[in-house]
């Protein structure tokens, strides 16, 4: 991972397409019009409600209902929808596309999105900037939307050998511009660690709370349940499908995953099992010092 | 688990000896004086300078180093040592012990402890209310202990049928001083719940610190780690040796709770694997709304 060297300058879109404004993309897009880095802001999206929301609040100036005529528009496409509808989008639009313009995502996976984007584009793929701001809430819409979402957090963007690299510098200018550090990983570097830090937990809080939902002590374990459990499975308060589409599009990589996780959690369980007093606390130990590398990681950050 | 009826009237202690002035005990003895509840705690403990700061801070009264010289003086014993050192210690004022004593601990295990009690105490036995106050911080000791840190939190209690029932009403009403809400259960019904809520939790924050420390990834996964990784290992901070000696404990419903937490992942893991949409997001869609539940009870008391 490098970090891309800082441009200084103002940076400026004539004309911007945010296909799905919602959380992710009207924080985006209220944020950019609070620094005037953006002429105009299209809103493309399957609600009409959650558009005209956006269009009230100002985070979009215009909503545009064809895909194609929006990205004809635009000179550079934000797709912020949800992970596998990437593809079909990027086929709509297609005929629109040309050297001027530029694309960029905020998908939690990029390989699959990459390999997409490439059958997809064809010969117009150097155009496509692969992103993903790590940022989430637990609540989704434009009414969620928030100029500051992005303060603090990480942008990756995952750019291949064959991406036009102005195309790139000009959506990390834009990311910056959030409040965000923006960083520079290769496609399957991201997707790994994504899924360790990200995935992984996400599908352990679920089966968690699964496992307790199915418990013939349910009702005593709600009952009991306090704040480490409580913030333990904070995760499985997200969006069902947005995980279930994340899951299966980084399944090689979080498959491997789980399958280590067990493995290592098995350990555990013998050295419970045999009463293994130096061996869990040596593990525990470490587990705790690991633990504090993060913390210490975010009170740089907060 | 049944509720105990709201006891009215004061509730006053003539001598309590407090084994383990830390962030339980200390706690407890904070706001037992705060309400004038106690004439006198006598402060047991191994680190000379943690009872001193209890001293100097009004926690506690007087320090005794001879822990059988303390039950001699106490009307109510309470043992907030680590889990496994009770059994020890209940030997050790076992000669202090009669009738007009009342000895209670405040272990995250019952089982264990309630047959060492039953061992060590004999015919004294029925002075033992087992208890566990479901409350905790990163930190601990003395300086980390709070009147308030019991407010708006569970007290379970884990009378036998030899329990005095006396004995056990007065435990109950100390502890509703404290601003938590008292729950009787079960002993076995305790260590199978608690497991589900806290005990597997803890060792799954473990073991997903353990798995990303050892990654090849691990220095970018610490770099992209969020705020839902976060929360997720929080429990990961807590002390390894107490944990160790928790998880050796409750090692018996742990183990099973392990092995149908591994099952129900396996499964997930086939679902991801075989891209069933429909089975995952119908599972992370029970998970999520479990979840609520969870979420609905914390509103409820804070």
């Amino acid at each position: 991972m490098t970090d891309k060297k800082s441009v200084d300058g103002p940076v400026y879109v004539e004309t911007m397409a945010i296909y799905g404004v919602g959380l992710i993309g009207g924080s985006l897009a209220i944020r950019l019009k609070q620094h005037n880095a953006v002429g105009k802001i299209i809103g493309v999206g399957r609600s009409r409600e959650n558009l005209e929301t956006a269009l009230k609040i100002g985070a979009i100036d215009e909503i545009q209902s064809d895909p194609l005529e929006a990205a004809k528009q635009a000179d550079v496409i934000v797709l912020a929808t949800p992970v596998n509808t990437i593809a079909g989008l990027l086929g709509t639009i297609r005929p629109a596309i040309d050297s001027s313009k530029i694309i960029t995502d905020v998908g939690s996976v990029k390989s699959g999105i990459v390999a997409s984007a490439k059958t997809e584009l064809g010969d117009m793929f150097s155009r496509f900037v692969p992103g993903h701001p790590i940022a989430g809430k637990e609540k989704s819409g434009i009414v969620a939307a928030d100029g500051d979402l992005y303060e603090n957090h990480k942008v990756i963007l995952t750019p291949t050998s064959e991406t036009d690299s102005q195309a790139c510098e000009l959506i990390y200018r834009l990311w910056a511009l959030t409040g965000a550090t923006v960083r520079i990983m290769e496609v399957e570097d991201h997707d790994r660690v994504l899924s360790v830090t990200s995935h992984l937990p996400h599908i352990l809080a679920y089966v968690m709370m699964d496992f307790l939902s199915t418990s013939k002590d349910r009702e005593n374990c709600y009952e009991m349940a306090a704040g480490g459990f409580y913030d333990f499975t904070r995760t499985a308060s997200s969006d069902p499908e947005m995980w279930r589409d994340i899951s299966i599009m980084n399944g090689p990589r979080l498959l491997e995953h789980i399958k280590e996780y067990q493995r290592q959690l098995s350990v555990v369980s013998r050295m419970i099992e045999e009463g293994d007093h130096q061996a869990i606390e040596d593990l525990f130990g470490a587990a705790k010092k690991a633990r504090s590398r993060v913390t210490e990681k975010r009170k740089k950050v907060h």
